[in-house]
């Protein structure tokens, strides 16, 4: 697994851990700002998550495709992604 | 429980079990592109969750500080909120 | 005019003063990466200018219709305003 | 230019028009919700702009950077990007 998917992986670990917290903190009828605040915050480590696979995809992935002469169809799909991902 | 804390429980705890389908995915070497659309439906589902603690929030605390004179500290906590949230 | 809406003009003037370079910019054939970097200060631009409006929607016309018992309705509107901005 | 340039021309020149329309909005002290609602129209057309010199980027640029062995700078800066466009 190379670098940038290892610490994809620690930040959606932290991030589930931390929604595991929030569904305890509704739960506990916690005060909604309180609430808020930690539900952006996991959102913050799943943007990064999805930044770091990104990174890696270009990294590896669009480059092999572009010595390979097929890097039109890798695009596409990126632009796809980002274009959701810049909704979210 | 109100109605939006019930169903932004929901939303939390699905986005919890796609996270933990996402580990699993990073860990089996899955495809970058399929990695990044799930992480993305994720970012979808904890921003549902928190517009829905949002809109609870000026429904139930906000109209109670406002009748009770003390709205304005509330209204600086939200946009605070909200300045962060528009940037996840 | 309120402290916000004057300050949110401001946010948008330079935003349009900034898209009219961005636009020299295209024309005279210039380097994606600026150009895509000066795209992304005009947004942050917008998103300021939008967060002061909300603010001073909820300062002045929310706690009014809070106090004359219609706040509902002005919830909703608001709701689904920021549906919208948390995707741009 | 290239398709993608003239498309995000057009969207940019769009989005100012819309804006001078904003100014004027604030101006005429009109209701706060129709003018965080333009506001966020505009910020839709700025993202459209920016996805589409990204997306000539990749094609043209980042293509011929990694024909020429030297994509991982190209890679990194666009990386950046994403990271500031996702907060907007």
């Amino acid at each position: 697994m190379n670098e940038e998917r290892k610490k994809s992986l620690q930040s959606l670990k932290t991030a589930r851990g931390q929604i595991d917290g929030i569904v305890k903190m509704i739960e506990d009828e916690r005060y909604c700002m309180d609430i808020s605040n930690q539900i952006v915050a996991s959102q913050a480590l799943l943007k990064r998550a999805n930044l770091l696979i990104l990174k890696q995809h270009l990294n590896h992935c669009v480059t092999q495709a572009c010595l390979n002469g097929g890097s039109e169809e890798k695009i596409d799909e990126i632009m796809a992604i980002l274009e959701k991902a810049m909704s979210k």
